[in-house]
């Protein structure tokens, strides 16, 4: 009963990530989202939308790893994407993040879930592209449906929605035609700001 | 691309579950628990509990049912599971919401979540019932760590404990016996009502 209850533990501490809150908003606009409810969203966007993955995935897969890819914020905090001097600063951060949540599990699953992460973190594999395509839709269908509030807060450019976003078509192109319209939508309602070399 | 159309209108739709609470607390008592929060923790559960499972069971199955499982709530409300008349009333106005919601998507897809939610609701095979076993065991932590105070509020006795939640042994021994011994803490601390039959 020792693995039971390390794992009981483990499902109690990770209960804190519900009071992680993003950047971006319901679809409805009337708060922000936590990473927990990120994390099923994304979880349904893998069960949905599999089928536009540029490669053959094990869906499963994905949908671990959309659900765990978040823990580690319960102690690092999130981090804009279009933050890139903080984003660098955060991963240490987030590494001794794993060690200490995960490390709660019993050891094979403490390995299983660290190794899932950074599999997701790495971006190498069909899987863990394609949970980064879909990691990315997620808040850039939120800002769409709430006149892009966060990127009008944030001062985001069209070149640097380029720049964040741009590995998403390495996990679907279906995703990245979406993802583009979008951009040159923000950029047709005046929501960016201009950059001397936006293009 | 109709298909993805018609994807990205459900993945929209089911943000709504975001605004549906439930009746139990977060373990640190501080709000509410929405049903996106709840089945991303179930997920989590399946992923860490499932050597636990009476049976062997498809894991991948078990977390594709316990996201999808309350998403009939959007349209039919979350209702008390101790509350069995309203409970009963419900099930009409949930294969309702299953119809619409789950029709959004493209058809071979709705037919994989309405059978997915079909087999969960049923509670027969091995997968189901070790769905449901985790489905009790969250609000039962829960409220075990928030002092009892849903059971407190609505008044339940250890009878009702025990008639609510006895499936949890078909899919799990383990979590039935965690279970049984919060049931008996609630006990102990006065949390439950009498009832001249309780045992």
């Amino acid at each position: 009963m020792e693995r039971l209850k390390k794992q009981i533990e483990f499902l109690i501490e990770i209960d804190k990530i519900k009071h992680v809150f993003r950047k971006t908003r319901l679809f409805d606009g009337s708060r922000y989202e936590n990473d927990a409810e990120h994390a099923w969203h994304l979880a349904l966007m893998a069960m949905v939308l599999s089928e536009h993955a540029n490669k053959e995935i094990d869906v499963a897969k994905v949908i671990k790893m959309v659900l765990i890819h978040d823990i580690v914020e319960i102690d690092a905090g999130d981090v804009m994407v279009y933050d890139q001097q903080n984003r660098q600063l955060v991963t240490a951060k987030e590494s001794a993040a794993a060690e200490r949540i995960f490390g709660l599990l019993p050891v094979d699953q403490k390995e299983e879930f660290i190794s899932l992460w950074a599999e997701f973190e790495a971006r190498e594999t069909p899987e863990a592209k394609f949970a980064a395509a879909i990691d990315r839709l997620q808040p850039i269908l939120q800002n769409h449906l709430n006149d892009y509030h966060a990127w009008r807060a944030y001062g985001v450019s069209f070149a640097m929605l380029h720049a964040s976003n741009r590995h998403v078509r390495e996990g679907s192109e279906a995703i990245w035609n979406i993802v583009q319209q979008i951009f040159a939508d923000a950029r047709d309602k005046g929501a960016l700001i201009q950059e001397p070399n936006a293009e």
